[in-house]
């Protein structure tokens, strides 16, 4: 299985992605110092989800970057994948993890101070947190958190489980990644501002160059 | 887990069913003689999913009448639902059975003379055979096959694995499942003939009455 960076974690939506192949984009995301792929995929089959596993799994051969389903547990074991992201409408991340054992990857997303409380943090890996700001990517559900959420929601998460991975949400790119890394986050999560730009190598570099120097000395 | 038995096997579709709780409808339908019960839940999150089968199984309690979960083989492993019926899109039927464990039942969607002959019957207990009539509940994406499609198809598959059950689907009512089982069908999957039936019970009556006198006497 593969290591969990949050550090700059690309989310592929393959009805986003145009023309352009989703094992290219993965590729290109992954040169440019992406650390994770997470594939969300909800138009597509079971059938169709695995195979754009396989085929993001061939572009990133080599690479200790973990490819991620988002809500499939199913098609997440059947693809081979190294771990699932769910929501709170999808499974649990107990029923999660019992599909896919011990080594894999379980992410559960929190958007509030109360999901924050409640949510079952023993089985997950890490929690994406958001919406962070507003965003065009995702309906958010809930009034965006800000950075003084990330850093208030952060806080609770971590005092349930110490070291739990915090993964930053929602209409994230360049100008504001700093920010987030400095109010706590682990990472960020990225959609349009990595897959939706002309040259994904030069965003995920131009995104790391923004957030490294602020990682390791958050304030979380 | 419980006995598989196809000979009416009702699909619920929540979003079909109007103001009427699923799990009183289910309780009709096999007070009235249904003998396994498929949740077919395309629009419902994960969760709610999961809560449909708890609702189900409360309402079956102290029957031998399996719940199997439409295409979404997390959601049945989470539920503990019985079984889980894939079609040609979902997850392959040993990609199920891998998740779900021996005891589990599989049963897989074959539409075609073609699919009778490449679909992996090893991991599946039954085939859903069809759509063998024209019907509204659910877009038939193939020509309807017929009766002479199921004898045909249905000697296809049990040539390929003895003893595996033909689920006889679509368009399947009082009328013509007679004729159904008389080409080699061990059972009907109905769906408004059962469940948009004003009263489910004497709708299920009705369909046992026109069944059970064929069966054991099959062309297959």
């Amino acid at each position: 299985m593969k290591r969990l960076d949050l550090t700059l974690y690309g989310v592929l939506d393959p009805a986003q992605c145009g023309e352009r192949p989703i094992a290219d984009l993965a590729a290109a995301a992954v040169g440019g110092g992406a650390t994770a792929i997470q594939l969300r995929d909800k138009s597509g089959s079971a059938r169709s989800t695995i195979e754009a596993v396989a085929a993001l799994k061939g572009a990133l051969t080599g690479r200790d970057v973990p490819i991620i389903v988002n809500d499939r547990v199913d098609v997440a074991h059947a693809s081979g994948a190294d771990g699932v992201h769910v929501g709170q409408d999808d499974l649990p991340p107990a029923a999660a993890r019992a599909i896919l054992g011990p080594k894999a990857i379980v992410g559960v997303t929190v958007r509030t101070d109360d999901e924050a409380r409640a949510t079952d943090l023993e089985p997950a890996d890490y929690v994406g947190l958001g919406g962070v700001f507003a965003t065009d990517s995702k309906i958010n559900e809930t009034v965006p958190i800000g950075t003084k959420g990330v850093a208030r929601i952060g806080a609770i998460l971590r005092s349930r489980k110490p070291g739990i991975g915090i993964l930053a949400i929602a209409g994230i790119n360049k100008a504001n990644a700093a920010s987030v890394i400095s109010a706590g986050a682990d990472g960020v999560a990225v959609l349009s501002a990595l897959f939706g730009a002309d040259d994904p190598v030069a965003a995920a570099k131009d995104l790391r160059g923004v957030i490294d120097p602020y990682l390791g000395e958050a304030a979380g």
